[in-house]
């Protein structure tokens, strides 16, 4: 095999597997947002065969070879990291079997299906026997891939790549040791924010309207960008081109869908900024995950919850929903939606406590896979935690242990990414606002200039360099959690009045 | 190879196959419903990849060989059937290199996106370079196959098997003999119903509520059925529990919803009530146009013209519209939305007129495939036909030849299904009138006797039988169009008060 024999098999063999991405992907994004259920269990097993064919093409011998031999050789930058990438993919992939890929990709669907069955009927007990068949077949396979490594450690690294258990005890300790106490502290003054009227009545087809005018604040684009409902908001991009979120109306509570929204939104631009030259690659789009919710945490948080942004958005929203916000100022919506407490639901939590929801996600994770755990008993543990860190008792499980869609389709060592890149985020906007003068920006609706920063600076590279890389040469430093710490304990501390 | 091997060979390559359909038809449903449009370029290549892939699968030579032996051997009716179909539809595709039915593929594509912006843009010159490509794709397709039979013969029997030249020339001629007099005395008396108010503004939010209505009525049950939106209606079964069927909305007439509506659902419950024993056959589930449409249209205009279909349902649509058709009663409604006029809109045509807009088409079909026409004059001679047998002149190509889907996808041959169908509907109706008691059943809801009745009879069966076959075991008698002339002639001449 000589390079230019390797690199014809190689571009040839990942152009098919890209087609058969894009029409999994679709029928996935199908499945999750209109298939008819009475469809799913046929439509699940025949996603399994294509799956179990889509496994065939990657670990073709043939491509492997190619594969092994292009690791070999200096391709220039972008093509190195596209191998380097395939190769540490398919060193796992072929340790399985196709008829394991196939059983894996069924439980997983079966696994969404009953966690919408019983997220729907708030019974985490039609849920437990798939979750526990997830978590044994995810261990299964464990015990296939690198026994050099620890088990968690490998899930980790599948979503962002370098990180381990060492490294997110460190940092999670700081978490705890910094932000805790003042979590405490203001746990005790949380009646001095009135957030009340986020929690009238806001009718969904209401709620729409003001999805689109965000749409079109942030230009997230109909001619690229699709929004669907669904009962856990997603992201899912199935080219540069075609990217799809999802939204969820809370009728009772105006700030979910909002944020929710402005979230994906980030993650939405994320896929379409990439370098378009990344088009005829494949592992090069697959972004670190701590990358991708810190695009998507800092559209939510670090831009979404200042007044420059509701400058121009937030007259619209009262002019939908007068009954319940005429008499509201901004200053004050913007203070309700920053308000912090300790509640149960992650994805509407404040800034502050949220890390905390994710401390809990990753301590029971991490005891799952040292075996620690008594698996009978996972509700309970998960209340506990609740109980213990936040102060709040979970009162159904449908805003208990059934409040995500992640461990239903096997996505153990993703959450931990949600506090890694907010954490991201915190250096980005410290660095960003010393470039931009965001706030005029900002409150001008000329978002289409932070987006073009956020391109230039981070999302085109996609996944050429690690999320640490990117941070290095973009601000100068590496991954660095303070800028977060103090960003958190200064925003809190000022608008509480209490100490850091 | 023995039976059992062969067998083997056949059920496991057909169940790769029908995973490759869901996953390929989700994909189309999805990239002709929601995808944004930025996407196509990318998503119609990738599309064409897997369309290659399903392409091999289907003409894999030990595949070939398992049905070449089968068709030898005696597996009973059902099993007999099957693989004829299998036979039949592999004798043509043996035929292509995977290369040509990828460019295919690729080309149809290409020519939705192209007649979807022509559509819009109301310019049949954005379209025309891609019809003329689907059409020389069309012929040099044509000439790869069976040469003993007429190049457009060969299409019409891919829609309705067995069916020729010869025979829908008898047919249509008698349609032109018949019905041509009476639609000219009736268009003379066309203002003596009043259908002004089915005109007047109807938003498209509460049709759309309406469109929910019609689905209760019918029991078209989202938990195996899907409603979407696009710009040409269609209906696209995913699998038997998973049937999506789309609408559209126009401001500006009423009744083109509805009955549009109605007729998809009429394809959906014929996929959804099909043998749950062939859900593991792979050709008997792809039903004849012909019988599909005879659903389609028996829904629409046998059941959904009557004034007993109106009953429960007419007072829900004027209290959702009250401004428009409070003072209208039920009586009235019905005679509007029966009365019959020359138009330009197949879609929107009556009964009486619809088949002459098939004929046009039929027309120009034929001579496209002989030869016989100067294809740069395409949209001249559509114009010039609408004007000879209907009196009606085309101002817009959006209301002429881009009215249509069906072309730019080489839908060639697909027409003329539709005016058959409409005449097996009136054989259908002769016989149902003498087994039930429709409009008691109908003027009381009890639609699902009416769905059970057509499954037991007709829908159950799916391609087991040619739709002659299904007409003679249901009626005692094959297709007959007398039926049909009459059943028009004798409503139009009591409609109008004119002589037959």
């Amino acid at each position: 095999m000589n390079r230019k024999q390797a690199l014809k098999i190689y571009n040839d063999q990942i152009e098919k597997i890209r087609a058969y991405t894009l029409v999994l992907s679709t029928t996935s994004f199908d499945r999750l947002t209109i298939a008819p259920v009475k469809g799913n269990s046929y439509r699940n097993r025949m996603l399994s065969i294509v799956e179990g064919e889509a496994y065939s093409l990657q670990t073709d011998k043939e491509f492997i070879e190619a594969v092994k031999y292009l690791k070999t050789q200096d391709l220039g930058e972008v093509m190195n990291r596209e191998i380097f990438l395939a190769n540490k993919t398919l060193d796992d992939l072929i340790r399985f079997s196709k008829e394991e890929i196939m059983e894996f990709s069924f439980a997983q669907m079966q696994g969404n299906d009953a966690w919408y069955k019983a997220k729907m009927k708030k019974d985490y007990a039609i849920f437990e026997p798939y979750l526990l068949r997830i978590i044994e077949l995810s261990k299964k396979r464990l015990k296939k891939r690198d026994q050099s490594k620890k088990p968690y450690d490998l899930l980790l690294d599948d979503f962002e790549e370098g990180m381990t258990m060492n490294k997110y005890d460190e940092f999670f300790g700081l978490i705890k040791k910094e932000l805790l106490p003042l979590i405490k502290k203001i746990d005790r003054k949380k009646d001095c924010i009135d957030d009340s009227f986020l929690y009238k009545y806001y009718p969904a087809e209401k709620q729409a309207l003001f999805s689109k005018e965000i749409m079109k604040y942030l230009h997230f684009d109909p001619s690229w960008g699709y929004l669907g409902l669904t009962e856990h908001p997603f992201t899912n991009a199935l080219s540069r081109n075609d990217v799809r979120v999802t939204t969820n109306y809370d009728e009772h509570d105006i700030s979910a869908a909002i944020f929710s929204l402005i979230h994906e939104c980030g993650h939405g631009f994320y896929e379409h900024q990439t370098d378009k030259g990344f088009d005829k690659y494949l592992y090069l789009n697959n972004m670190s995950s701590g990358m991708h919710e810190s695009q998507s945490r800092f559209f939510e948080n670090y831009l979404g919850k200042r007044e420059s942004f509701f400058k121009l958005l937030y007259p619209k929203l009262q002019k939908i929903f007068p009954e319940n916000l005429k008499d509201v100022t901004l200053e004050q919506f913007i203070r309700a939606v920053n308000a912090s407490k300790c509640s149960l639901i992650r994805t509407e939590a404040d800034e502050l406590t949220y890390p905390i929801h994710i401390l809990i996600r990753y301590e029971i994770e991490k005891d799952i896979f040292a075996g620690k755990i008594d698996l009978s008993q996972l509700d309970k543990i998960w209340n506990e935690k609740y109980r213990k860190y936040l102060g709040v008792e979970v009162k159904n499980d449908s805003e208990g242990i059934l409040q995500d869609i992640h461990w239903s389709d096997a996505s153990f060592g993703y959450f931990p990414t949600y506090a890694l890149g907010s954490a991201i985020g915190a250096q980005i906007i410290n660095k960003m606002e010393k470039d931009l003068d965001l706030d005029s920006l900002l409150s001008k609706g000329k978002f289409s200039t932070v987006t073009a920063y956020l391109k230039d600076n981070i999302q085109k590279y996609a996944a050429l360099y690690t999320f640490d890389e990117i941070l290095r040469r973009y601000t100068g430093e590496g991954f660095n959690p303070h800028y977060y710490i103090d960003y958190l304990k200064n925003k809190y501390s000022r608008l509480y009045g209490v100490e850091k």
